[in-house]
């Protein structure tokens, strides 16, 4: 599983609708309103590099209202959840 | 569940082993080692506020080598996963 | 009680116009006009997470004249003042 | 009254400390440790622009542990609270 | 007397218009064309606390072709000029 | 008469004591201690151009506890004010 | 050989076209989409100076969708590989 | 005579129009098109402080595609050239 | 092939050793001495995302010198060269 | 002839003593104290690219009192002077 954690700043007052757009894509397992310097934060969980890839390049710029979006490739990840499994069943 | 994503940057040299740490303290779930402008990026996921107060003030900075932490609370979080169900075994 | 500090910059000239109608907002309980790199400071005090949530997210946002916000929620709160009291009266 | 709005970042893992010894000062109403960009944001409610003054200039500074401050002065406040009121109990 | 340093940015082309009807602003005693990072910088010198408020927060901002400002109070002044004699005539 | 304004940080603790020293050079008629991201910003008002570019460059970096500085050259001055004159009696 | 690594920002949604309509250009050898704070690096492999320089000031330009560049040239090359004969080819 | 270095970003696809018509400003002896976080320096070399104070709050201003510039004006010149003799031709 | 752009600063002095120092590290396949914000831009090839992990989050950072890298993972390349083939040969 | 805008911070006290060692310097033609967020601005005239490169990476850092440097190549100059010519001299 390949994971990335998506930065974005959304249009004035679209903060509601852009998560709920985004939490329905594939590949994005959660999205957090966040207080301080970012609008919402994305957690991306997709089969491999190359999904991951044609998520962040198309598909979530196909979401209304997002102005601004920095994705942050986790290069490796360390949990003492099986992580793997638990996503999965969403995928 | 109280969730929150903290940003962090850590001394030269010692990316993995603050990873290692973070990953074992109570109430973190999950630590990426991320591209691009933070080292660590850790998912914080709390039974409530006051356990997410002291573990950001407090027990996160006993863990040597951090340089730099940013906690950006989740006011909301928009999820087609049950995560309060999925993490509650690890909490 | 759940308390957030918003940094706000408003569109040019509405300073006082924007101050005014926060300071109406169910959950704001002070606007300060502040010198420095913020326009406005504003303190919500919410009777719990969720509020202060549908407060920044939607409500805050439906002022005109704001260009931008940046919402730091307080963790914890340090005072000799009974804050929860003090300020029960206007919520 | 003259408020101010103090931000303030500390040095590593003294967040809690530097909290306690803040809302002790004459001057100092709140003290919240935030999310977000800076560690605390203190609340500064004084009788007059000397007190403050000499607050921020001097007292501030002489708590062990701070490692930037800027102050922010009120130069409106808009609220449906009595402030002066309130907090005069405590100054 | 309450001063205050105002730096402001003005719309490409027009320092030298901005600056001469700042300059005639009762409240702004000087307005200095800058090199560096912000286009003019205004000394406020006002009779006290309120008109200053006043003054940034209203009156300033009537005039056409600033882009930005940030007001800097000065909490403290020290010169071995009797600045309030001086700037006393003009106000 | 060369105007200039400088912007200046120092080490924490120190902004009374660096004020005074700076208020004491030649060149140099106003030090404010403000709020916001200067501690302290600097009026000099020299006879020409090469006494401010002494005073920048030699005799204000030989006071104690300043951390930072920028200046930023008046390249023109409007006021209603005769500056030259007033401040003559202290060059 | 010149080389040059190119940082760039397109318009939003228009990530994979830019990069396509770049790595079409004589001189650019590679187009990279990358995380974190650039959304496209390319790197240019030109035969001398002056070509670097057309490519960057005027072609370039000529790429809809493009929003920001900032060229970085290389002033020194260290390399196990011989780049100037791999990359000849396609010069 | 007065120096000064002038930082300039133009419009997209605009740096070789705005440098050819800098460059043949009075008072402007080089205009370098730059790698890096600038597009455009020019270096002005005018005959007095007022000459150069008039290039750069107007006359710079009126040539079409300039989005920003900021003036670093030169407070000491070292140099082991005689550039007054040299440039005095082309003033 | 998995490709990441490496933006590095050193300290003082040491651009060029360092600079050879990563050109030998197996997985770097250029390192460019560059104009601008950085010191040194390294390219990354390594034969999958694995070897890339390892050699960013430990490798990198044992040679002397290094002050900060930021890693840009590359998520596609676009290139009409075939990378894979001619770098193949030195992975 | 290659020429390039060296931006220049010093340590506190030094901008001076380093402006005259840079311009003793071989391929650094004058050195300005500027004001503004730059300490020193050195233009550098070399005889190509292959002695720019060694300048800056080498010789300029063996100048005591640098803290920072930043080099801005110049890929295309545009003058009614003959620059070539009235530098030869020098160089």
């Amino acid at each position: 599983m390949q994971n990335a954690v998506i930065l974005i700043n959304v249009e004035k007052g679209r903060i509601r609708g852009v998560a709920e757009r985004l939490a329905d894509l594939e590949g994005i397992s959660e999205v957090y309103s966040t207080c301080g310097r970012y609008d919402l934060i994305a957690i991306a969980r997709t089969r491999d590099f190359e999904s991951l890839a044609s998520l962040v390049t198309e598909r979530l710029m196909s979401v209304e209202g997002i102005r601004d979006t920095e994705t942050l490739n986790a290069m490796q990840v360390h949990s003492r959840h099986d992580l793997d499994a638990m996503f999965s069943v969403g995928l």
